[in-house]
Formats: structure tokens, sequence, C-alpha cells
């Protein structure tokens, strides 16, 4: 049996969504779902017991980072990602190429994998395939991904096409390479950039092999939403319906909606945790950039419709001074109620898929959430 | 009747060191007591539910920090620091008079009060006995401090027979100007340099008017603990048996035993917070660094013989690579330890009192912990 499988609940009638539970070695993920991101093997700021309280039901860590440091051995050696970190349901790791694409200097690219040098201190670094799975396997998430190329935004047809058949060879790689099928499952990412007929061509090949699930890689790197969802729309529907769908890198709240609403299972992103730490919040209002001047000696929560430990607790005064104070426990605060906010929404949206109302939610969410553009969106 | 009064439980036989209990608008402390240090509205790192499971029964903050940030008129609004920062047990406030030496810039010192540039932003600003009481009577703390000077260490008897003179003086203005004796408790601070007749001088002063309690100031600013001892022989004798005595600015391990041997009630101390912020860890085995490379690899805790939520539940490598990754969740578990080492050592003491065995425990405390010179103590 595999490691991860898919459990089909229902599909919103009205919006064509799915419900479901990917079951993992390390429990089960309620989808659609949003996982927290733990780059550095830690939500930055939330302890083990703060994602629980939260219900985060996965969380996600990167390979390239834990390769720097400090090192796959050392963590192998400590248990595994697991028990090196205290969290006990399941883990996601990317597969590192990303990271390799967009942090790390001097990249020379081959048939074999990528040299880089390391973002911290220039070292000369190496990673394929089969080394990426190797780290996986060595950290030990319940999901893996295959180690892909990223084509950069502005890559033309021809390059895109180039790349995306070598991600396909890689995924064959990381498939050969995949030491502990049993206990880790290994998804593969579809690329081809903003053109449909290759994402179409990237999802024939990876299908043609037996991955355990599917991401969807490549967007939400600076392409208006419009033309996200014009990718997903070609690309969804081609992918197995008994697998989960992982769209990568996606954590604004429009586009989880959205992306639910084509089908997908699964998000990440360091979105609510990254403008957390310069004090902006999602809330049922919009964007609320706290450290604003107009909230110094506002006593209100964050968000008056939000139920999380933060806006049951401290008012945007007190928010406000510790994030100018350059108080750790402000930025805590904030990235608690963030993920909530994405937690929250995503039980939202599996209860209307349940309900068959996902497009009416959508509506009000929307209505009430405010315009998605650079005032008031993300 | 008094809004705070001390309970007299025991006297140790073996120590003269006392047992008790300090009863407060917001709760009971039980002494001898360690307070963490909440600088700005906040123990830095730490939520108040953490420093409630390690069972701290009071926090200071400070009047110096708030004054200029967010402002006690905002705190006043919030409606007071308790609920600003969402803590419902007892708060100290001192009263700013440190911090203006130590920390401003450009002060002018006259029978009035002080002028000094912010060091924030170097607006000019004023404190002065009425001030800093107007200032603790806004935030609402349960003990507030007389705004004092604290002279510099190397300054000369004359300076500190003057200086300690002026406190006096302030103190009674602080008395007079006290808005609000009924639910927040005024104490006073003894200083008097290094020379024993200049303590006892102060102490005959101060105690001369009716304060609830009574602080020693101007110590542990660089002397040798053996001088800071001599001075507590001299001064604690003299102080009112029934209320309480706190020793400012003290928190090393073996400080705090002395401390309370000499018949000190309360602590305050950055030193576990601060230290923690750069990995350096309290242990029954002496100090540890845990960002020091032989740790890389160690999967033990950070003190075996720790019961804390970090120790049960991380690394010494895991602590360290967040800490070398300047991870925020780092520096929340050193913290964490460090405060509940201190806590745990006051419980420890308090026992002993109530056993008629506090040398007893001294002895064998110091042979497990280590020596205090600066190799491995504090």
């Amino acid at each position: 049996m595999a490691a991860v499988t898919y459990e089909h609940i229902k599909t919103c009638k009205q919006s064509g969504a799915r419900l479901g539970r990917v079951h993992t070695p390390h429990g089960i993920i309620e989808t659609p779902a949003f996982m927290p991101v733990g780059t550095q093997a830690t939500v930055k700021t939330m302890s083990p017991e703060e994602l629980k309280q939260m219900d985060a039901h996965i969380i996600l860590s990167n390979t390239y980072h834990l390769f720097l440091r400090p090192g796959h051995e050392l963590i192998r050696e400590a248990g595994g990602l697991h028990k090196f970190m205290n969290w006990d349901r399941p883990i996601l790791t990317d597969s590192g190429g990303f990271q390799v694409f967009s942090l790390s200097n001097m990249r020379k690219i081959s048939e074999d994998g990528v040299e880089f040098r390391s973002h911290l201190n220039g070292d000369k670094l190496f990673l394929s395939p089969e080394k990426a799975t190797e780290v996986q396997n060595a950290l030990g998430s319940d999901i893996m991904m295959a180690f892909d190329e990223c084509p950069p935004p502005d890559a033309d047809y021809e390059y895109v096409k180039n790349s995306l058949e070598r991600t396909t060879r890689w995924a064959e790689r990381c498939l050969k390479a995949h030491a502990r099928p049993h206990d880790q499952a290994l998804f593969a990412i579809v690329q081809g950039g903003m053109f449909a007929d290759l994402r179409k061509e990237s999802v024939r090949q990876l299908t043609s092999m037996d991955f355990p699930g599917y991401a969807i890689g490549g967007l939400s790197v600076g392409e208006p939403k419009p033309v996200m969802y014009e990718m997903l729309d070609v690309t969804v529907p081609l992918l197995p319906s008994d697998k989960p769908r992982y769209l990568m890198g996606v954590g604004s709240p429009d586009a989880l909606v959205e992306g639910a609403i084509r089908g997908i299972d699964m998000f990440d992103c360091v979105l609510p945790t990254r403008i957390a730490r310069n004090g902006t919040c999602m809330t049922s209002e919009g964007r609320l950039v706290v450290r604003n001047a107009k909230y110094a000696r506002d006593f209100g929560p964050l968000d008056p419709k939000c139920s999380c430990y933060t806006c049951r607790n401290y008012s945007r005064a007190y928010i406000r001074h510790l994030i100018k104070a350059d108080e750790v426990f402000g930025i805590r605060l904030t990235t608690y109620h963030n993920l909530h906010f994405l937690l929250e929404l995503m039980r939202q949206v599996r209860q209307a898929i349940m309900e068959d109302r996902l497009l009416d939610f959508r509506d009000q969410f929307f209505a009430e959430y405010g315009l998605f553009d650079n005032e008031r969106g993300f």
C-alpha cells in the first residue's frame, strides 16, 4: 500500500471543488488544506503546540535550507525531521528545486543536476534528482517532492518546453532513487510556464508514471491571477482524480478559494508568516497594517470577526506597540492570527463544499474581504 | 488597609532566611521570589500563558520605557498595564530612576528631577518624583517604586551621601504624589553605594516614613559579590520585618540563594532573558553556551535534570540549529528554560527554608552547579 492515499468524500455540486482526506503515516489532512511553511524546521516564531491549537494538519519544510543547515545527515541522526522539531503530524518537504533557482548564486544547470553556491557561505554545492531524494529520505517527510527545474518567469516557449521535459526525466530519476516508498510518498511537479499546451504535455508525461500525488509548480511567480487560474483550468482536469493535487506557493485568500474551486487539495505559502513579521494582517475586512499610526489607540482586536488567541486577548494598540518596539511577541501574535485566518478560511471552504455552496461562499467572502487588488489584497 | 502586605510564614532555623507571602490586588507572591522582567510590557519572546505555565507569580515592567513608548496615557486609556498586556497577576514597575541614569543621554539632575534625552529619538524629557509616580499610577502596577538617584559606581563618599539624602527627599515627594495608595503600593529604595554607614543612614531616613515595602538599589553594578553581600549584611537587619524586601537587579543563581539567606524576599534581573537571546543557558551543571559547535550533534536536553517545556521536548542540537539560523523559536526555547530554571530554584529555596536547611541546600547546589566565577557562572 502507498504511503499516502487520497480519500474522496464529495464534490461540490455548485463549484466542482472536492472535499477529501489525505492519509499519511503521521495522520490525516482534511482537504482542501493550507500548509504553514516551516522553512528551517520551524514555522517562524510558532511552537508546534500553537500550530496544533490553530489546527494545522500538516506543515511544509525546505529541503534546500535543511540541506545547507544543519544538514540532512544530522537530522537523520536526530531520528528524522518530525522528532528533531517535535512535530508529530504530517510534513511535506519540497525538493529544493525552487530555492536553488530563487536563492542561490552562480547556478550551473546540466542534465545531471544543478551546481550552485550556498546563499549562506558561498560553498559550492550540488543538487540532483538523486541527491534531493536522498536528502528527503533522510528527513523522513511524509510527502517528498521530485526535484524540478523552475524556468524563469520570462522564459520563452522553447526554453520552457525543454525544461519541462528535463523535469520529467528528473522525476523519473527521483522515483528510481526513492529509498522509502512504503513510508514516504513522492509527488511529481507539473511545469510548463504560462503555455497551456506545455502544461498539458507536462501532465501527460508525468501521469504516465505512477506518482501518488501531483503538484503544480511555476505559478504565482508574478503573472496576473487570471493567467494562473487559466493554467489551473487546463491542468487540473487532466490530473488523476484519485490522487492529491497540490498548488505550490499560493497563499493569498482569494487564490486559495479560486484554487479550491478548480479542484486543488493542498496549498502552501510563506505569505501569512512573512507579512506578519512587518505587522501586516489578513482580516475579514481585508489587509490591515497594524504598524500604522491610526491604530495607536485602537483597543479593539485585529479582526472583530476572528476568534483566534490573538484576537481574543490583545488589542491593535498593544500589537502595534510591540512591533514598533521590535518585540518578538508582537510578531508571534500577528503570525498566529494570519495562520489562523487561512486555516479558518479553509475550514469554511470545506464546509461550503460539504453544503454545495462554494461559489456562494466565494462571492460573499470576496464582498466582505474587499477587492483583491494591491490596495487591500495581497 | 494597605494595597500590599507581607505575611511571614517562617524563618529558616539554619540560615535566617524567611518564607512568606506578599499579598497584592492581583494575587499572592510566594517569597523568596524571582520576578521575570518585561521591560516594554512583554517578557521578551514569552506569552503570559507561558509565564503562568512556569508559575511566575509576578513580573516587572519599566516605567522609563513605557513612558517613552507607547506612553503612559495610552496605557491608562487601554485600562492599565495588566489589561494592555493580558497579564492578570501582580506587576511591579520600577521608577525609571535607574534607566534615566543608565540609558539616556545628556542628563541634567536638579533637586526638582532629571532632564534627559530619550534614547529612542533624542526628545528632551523630564522625570521627577511626581512625574514617575503619575506615570506608575497610570500604569496601575501593584507595586510602584519611588524615583531615586542611582549614583555612578565610582562615586565618592560625599557624592553618595548627598545623593542618598536627595533620594530620601524624593521618596517623600513620591509618597505625597501617590494618587492610588489603596490599590497600589509604593516601595522606597535604599541607596548608599558601597559605604556601610551610608547604607545604614539611608535605611534610617527611609524607614522613618511608612512605606509598605523596601528595596535595595545600587547593588550588582559591577562590585564583587562579597561586597554586595556585605552591604546586604549591614542593610537588611535594619529593615522592618513586617514589610517585603526587594533586592533590585540581581538574578545570578548564586546571588539569589545568598540574597535569600540574608533575608531578601524579592529579586528581578534581565540576566536569564538577555543571555538566552545569544544562546546561553543556566543548567544544573553550570553555564551552557548552546551555540557552541560541540553541541551540533548533541541530541540530549539543555539540562538533563530539568523538567521544563524546552527540556522535555527539544535537543541541544535543535536549539543550536535554530539559534544559528536566527530563528525566533530558538530564543523562545532558551528564554523559557532560563526563566524556569530561576523560578524552580526559588521553589527549592522556599522548600529548603520550610525544612530549615537552606545552608545545606546552598552548599549542595553550589557544588553541583559549579563555581560562580567567570568561567561557569554569570
